[in-house]
């Protein structure tokens, strides 16, 4: 252990990203200070971490952030499926300690948000936006998160709405398609981790930015980077491209 | 001209499809005997002709049939939209003359079409089968005619039905994916002459099988091949798989 | 475990493929009989198993053969860098019972291979054969092993010889593309564990043949349903190819 | 004509690119002003013309240069194989007027190359980057002048020499990847306009940048649009990067 290695302490330790997390932790040559999981006394981990990293639940959420914000300790947020109240609770931890919360911990996923919002900003709506998935037979929503997180970046770039000018689902007579609008396709089988492409079709030319996740330790690895820059931050909330600079 | 050169006749020679199979004609090497639209005289043609081609309409075929029976020529026809009546015309052409009914004369494909039913016949219920496809911003339908000739050539390899055993427009809680299905998705945008993509996706490795088509000069080329081939063959009726010897 | 589990035996069961063919063997349902490293007993082993498969060195070739021999107990062969006085052994052994060897026992890549050769004895000279190929950084030679049993299919299709039709390692004033000849390119990087696509470039058109592997437990999975269907055979040499029927 | 149209002149008229350019011009909207070559009169081609586009010969530059200086007319070139004298006269034209010089006029590909540019600048070097760009079957060079244009994009984001970090041509015992170069590969084949894709190769997922240009008419409609922006500027020498804001 190095004098800059970071102590991570996480919650929800017995679950497939927390294992995935302590592996990754190990790999980037920092310190495992513990894990929780139900049950488990956050305050204790707390006080050991220089940085909590929760993957465990919605209705923990408000505990685990008491128990920082005590603590005074800095903490990543990958817990999904939170809503509004939950953010309340977000922001209001945030004016104490650094908290990060976001849906997609990768880096690679990070960056390629980054370059489709600028590459959306300066193409016209004569660039016609799609984006394709892959994912392993099993998914059970289409189109997946990050697809939609891809999407949000392309929109904000255009000042459009994704509520109304998405074309989803194309089947049978469409019509020809939406000037401006972003298209969505989905494909599902075998054991893809994830694979995002967003085309930027124009006249006579075609720029592709993807993406292609070979297994899911990625999202471990980006949650760690996560929580070493994290550590050394003040008080505030952060999303993920503030992590790679962006 | 050399003795090889065949003499090629187009019905509907004033359509896109009509001037680039003139094009194609006077590229391979071949002698264009004449051109016809609406209200031209099809024997007159049919008499100056080794082989005729037919991209009118519907409503021509029938008498273009009997101008071809009549003169003992053969016909590759390409016009679409063609119902069962129009089939059943064709069969009985057939007994008298060569003839070769096509809803898609790119080479590429047909092959494509080939190696795709080699692949699903070969590969069990654990590949997952997907095909997507991108055309134009233009184009009002989805799936392709083409994605779903690839379709059914996987299907016909794996005794399946189209009609209840696809999954089509996923979006929103789809469920997992159903085993032994075929997906499609499409993609719409900028000036794409036609791209297809059938994926196989088995457990950690995944075969891909693409056809790019670059403009529509392709379909005129095929077109014309079809007829150099066709001009030599007895009566009987004839598909794109067997001008490439599948 | 049923009636139709099948029990094998590894030959070089420490390393990582051996390693990884034991856990296939449990996924796929059959019954590890065992394993040996050097030093082991390949005779006892051998009398236990329904079918042996060798990834150990070719220096224990001999020695396997004549216990599998002896035994009468078919023979998978992945070991690498055999040479021709290898081959005349394992011809030998054939005549007394099933061999199979093989340099690459994905049957994705496989099946690949006999869809190159398809493709590639149906579309003419005009269609240049380009075959580019993906690794992680630590591979030491290109192109990959599997990218030349690519091209040798492509060739063999073509009656072209590989040792003067290839183009290989293009950079600087190379000249206008042999016509007939087969491109290789190779990437080098991450952990890719490999991609191989084989391009058809034609006037207009293209068709693209991929794989890919999303980890290496492809070839440990392919190694026992080799296994599998060597067991039923009667004395012989065969090939990976046969295992799925092509 | 509205009265935003620019009034383009075409020096190198009768040249493929000339001929692109004069159709992309009236595509546009604007106003084809003249167009000269070899011994054609360039001042008198100034004096009627908002802004001259240059895709003659390096020979013609300096005339071309002082006609457009004398007559205050901005000027985008695109002529190729310049030298070091060559960029002294544009640099010494550009104190009196605007003046554009470009090896590539694509907008998508200079979208690209800042894409590039921002990936590059962001991703650590144990991301591996490698190059791979598709031509026709005539192109005689390898890599593309494009390839080299995003490796240096790429190069100088990362503060490396190309001349001395780039790996070419892979071929034989290459020996395993050097950490931080780039890697560059061709394929060629068929009437390919061009696809470049740029690979960021990192542990476990990879991001990739493409450009398929489906005709050469892209680099046209991107010399039309230079002058429409050219146009307005003052004097100085400007790239296609400034084209689009970046």
């Amino acid at each position: 252990m190095t004098s800059s290695a970071t102590r991570i302490g996480i919650i929800g330790s017995a679950g497939r990203m927390g294992q995935a997390i302590a592996a990754a932790i190990s790999e980037a040559g920092h310190v495992l200070a513990g894990g929780i999981d139900k049950d488990g006394d956050v305050a204790a981990l707390a006080a050991q971490s220089d940085v909590l990293v929760d993957f465990s639940s919605q209705a923990a959420l408000e505990g685990n952030l008491d128990a920082a914000t005590t603590a005074g300790v800095p903490v990543v947020i990958g817990t999904t499926g939170l809503e509004e109240r939950h953010h309340f609770l977000i922001d209001h931890a945030a004016e104490t300690i650094p908290v990060l919360q976001t849906g997609n911990t990768s880096l690679g996923v990070t960056l390629l948000a980054h370059l489709v919002k600028e590459a959306a900003s300066r193409l016209g709506e004569d660039w016609d936006i799609e984006i394709v998935e892959t994912h392993h037979r099993m998914k059970v929503d289409a189109p997946s998160g990050t697809a939609l997180l891809l999407g949000e970046a392309a929109a904000e770039a255009r000042s459009i709405d994704l509520a109304t000018d998405a074309e989803r689902g194309r089947d049978g007579m469409t019509g020809k398609r939406g000037t401006g609008t972003i298209g969505f396709a989905a494909l599902r089988g075998g054991t893809v981790a994830g694979d995002h492409s967003v085309l930027f079709l124009g006249a006579h030319e075609r720029l592709t930015l993807s993406h292609l996740a070979e297994d899911r330790s990625i999202f471990a690895k980006g949650a760690v980077r996560a929580c070493e820059w994290l550590a050394s931050q003040s008080a505030g909330r952060y999303t993920m491209p503030e992590v790679l600079g962006l």
